[in-house]
């Protein structure tokens, strides 16, 4: 029988919350039977939304709390008063080993600075990074760093191909995923300079994944390599300049549907094709991302996420935790590439 | 009547060089009847070629030389070698006024490094920038710095953000555009020390232009500001992810249609609509990329442009250079925000 596992939920983090954080708690249920589930939140409110599933209900416990960290609270007010909120005690559960994962669908910058100061860097890494899953032409690919670390040395970029291999490896099913750094060009003398260093690094190095080098910024949406490592003010950047293009062309593709006749019934006879396109470029269907190289596995889904996104994202962390990422990222620090001293103190 | 303007053109630069350069020249010459041309490059191929259009024969001269830079040399190599080819003797023809502007489709390193070389920055600019137009779900917006410096300080944003807003101006035709620093969130708080300390800078200077804070990845499709402002890294992983992502979605909506009865259906009665959202992406209708902060014009057409998209850049040279641009980015180097001290040395 395999071994259960328990999903802290921030129930009260998200647009939609709570309802859309239960309801995402009974598709994963369904989904994952050896899965059991702590919502951490306002009990009065949690309660009746849990008596709506009797089956929940048998793998759920509620953990009541009055705070919440709110979208508007910047990280540092989440730090000085949000570690009694459902946000921070679903991370206090998995530094305490209650939890084998929390998942909040809250306020990312609050998400991240609590995450670092409760459990603190792995040994051996510098900086954490956050990691997800984009969609491809040929499917989908991991990108990180997306805005825990604005800038970066050559040994956090290592540091962050490391981790993003064994990400991929867990998300992706990839045995030995390609990697790649995010550069101006593939040339080994173009870009910068911390790019540069990191590229000489990995190329030197034996290592668990296929380093393939530099990609360039249409080689994430093509789906070049499984892994997309670049600093976290670019990642930031592409993610969301992706996310905005393909909102974008939607719009117009539905103005060009939706200005004659001919295009109304263009639009009647494709629409099953569109849909199908609409879902693979669904952030609900990419839903989790993942903040790694913390002593503890921590998801965060998108803020507006509805019920299906929230049951992607706590799949995500279901998958995380049974295949220890922690402890794969661990030996990969040993055997790989990052071998760079690795400094006492731990990065804020 | 309107003065002559004189454009230089690298005939021999560009993926379908030289017949699409000169085919170019022959659309941009209906257009701007007030243009001269002097094409640069192999005598012997482009005399036949420039024949087939005797109203260009009377606007157009022909200067030989035998050398070309190519697509695979690295701007070293252009700098040692490419003075006396296509390229390098089009920027000459600028430097020596005996051409308004420059436009080339050839190499962008090495057009980056002769054009630097030859033209020297303007005074009171530390590094020029690469700036182009991009299409957006409100129209077109102008987009810098996209690769001439992968790394830049508070200052040369701040200049970016001067000349870009001078460039919106010509080519947009909107008196006083909107201007924001591309960051990792819209709070003053976030994001890189030099995008937050020109973002002070810009606040609280007077500006010929309307500076309205940070904006993210996702704003430049939405086209929420004329003018986004970044440094060359950010810049060209934005304008390649962007590009990437239509690419993407053009893939996959073709497979849309085509993979059922109904998808071909709708793609037929949809087509006219579909091919005017496709003429909006189209990079060829947003063609010409300049050079801004140096002592000259030079214009970048995409590598792969066709003649309409040869024609494109040529037209935005003509407007640069019957606009007088370089002298509005000196008029407002001198009123606006760009106080800074100049440094006498030349940004190499």
């Amino acid at each position: 029988m395999k071994r259960k596992l328990s999903i802290a939920l921030d129930a009260m983090g998200g647009d939609h919350a709570p309802a859309a954080v239960v309801d995402g708690a009974e598709i994963a249920r369904e989904r994952y039977p050896n899965a059991l589930f702590r919502l951490f939140g306002d009990e009065a409110v949690l309660k009746p939304l849990v008596a709506r599933y009797p089956k929940l209900q048998t793998v759920a416990v509620i953990e009541h709390t009055d705070s919440v960290v709110t979208a508007d609270d910047k990280p540092g007010q989440a730090l000085r008063r949000g570690r009694g909120s459902s946000m921070g005690l679903a991370i206090e559960a998995v530094s305490e080993g209650r939890a084998d994962v929390a998942v909040s669908a809250g306020n990312t910058g609050a998400l991240m600075a609590l995450a670092k100061f409760m459990l603190k860097t792995m040994p051996g890494i510098d900086r954490p990074a956050l990691a997800t899953l984009i969609p491809t032409t040929r499917g989908e690919s991991v990108m990180l760093d997306l805005g825990a670390n604005v800038e970066c040395d050559d040994r956090n970029l290592v540091e962050f191909a490391v981790m993003g291999a064994a990400f991929a490896r867990t998300v992706l099913g990839v045995p030995r995923p390609t990697v790649a750094l995010l550069n101006v060009g593939v040339e080994e003398l173009k870009g910068k300079d911390a790019v540069k260093a990191a590229g000489q690094t990995l190329k030197d190095s034996p290592l668990p994944f296929e380093f393939t080098g530099f990609v360039e910024g249409d080689d994430i949406a093509a789906g070049t390599v499984d892994v997309v490592v670049t600093d976290g003010f670019t990642g930031n950047v592409a993610l969301k300049t992706a996310e905005g293009t393909a909102r974008m062309i939607a719009g117009l593709t539905r103005n060009a549907f939706a200005n004659s006749l001919g295009g109304k019934l263009g639009y009647f006879f494709a629409q099953r094709g569109m849909r199908a396109l609409r879902a693979h470029l669904d952030p609900n269907n990419h839903n989790g991302a993942v903040f790694l190289g913390l002593n503890g596995l921590v998801v965060k889904s998108h803020g507006g996420a509805s019920a299906l996104g929230i049951a992607s994202a706590i799949g995500v962390a279901h998958d995380l935790a049974a295949d220890d990422l922690m402890g794969r990222i661990a030996e990969d620090l040993k055997s790989g590439g990052a071998d760079t001293p690795s400094p006492d103190e731990v990065a804020t």
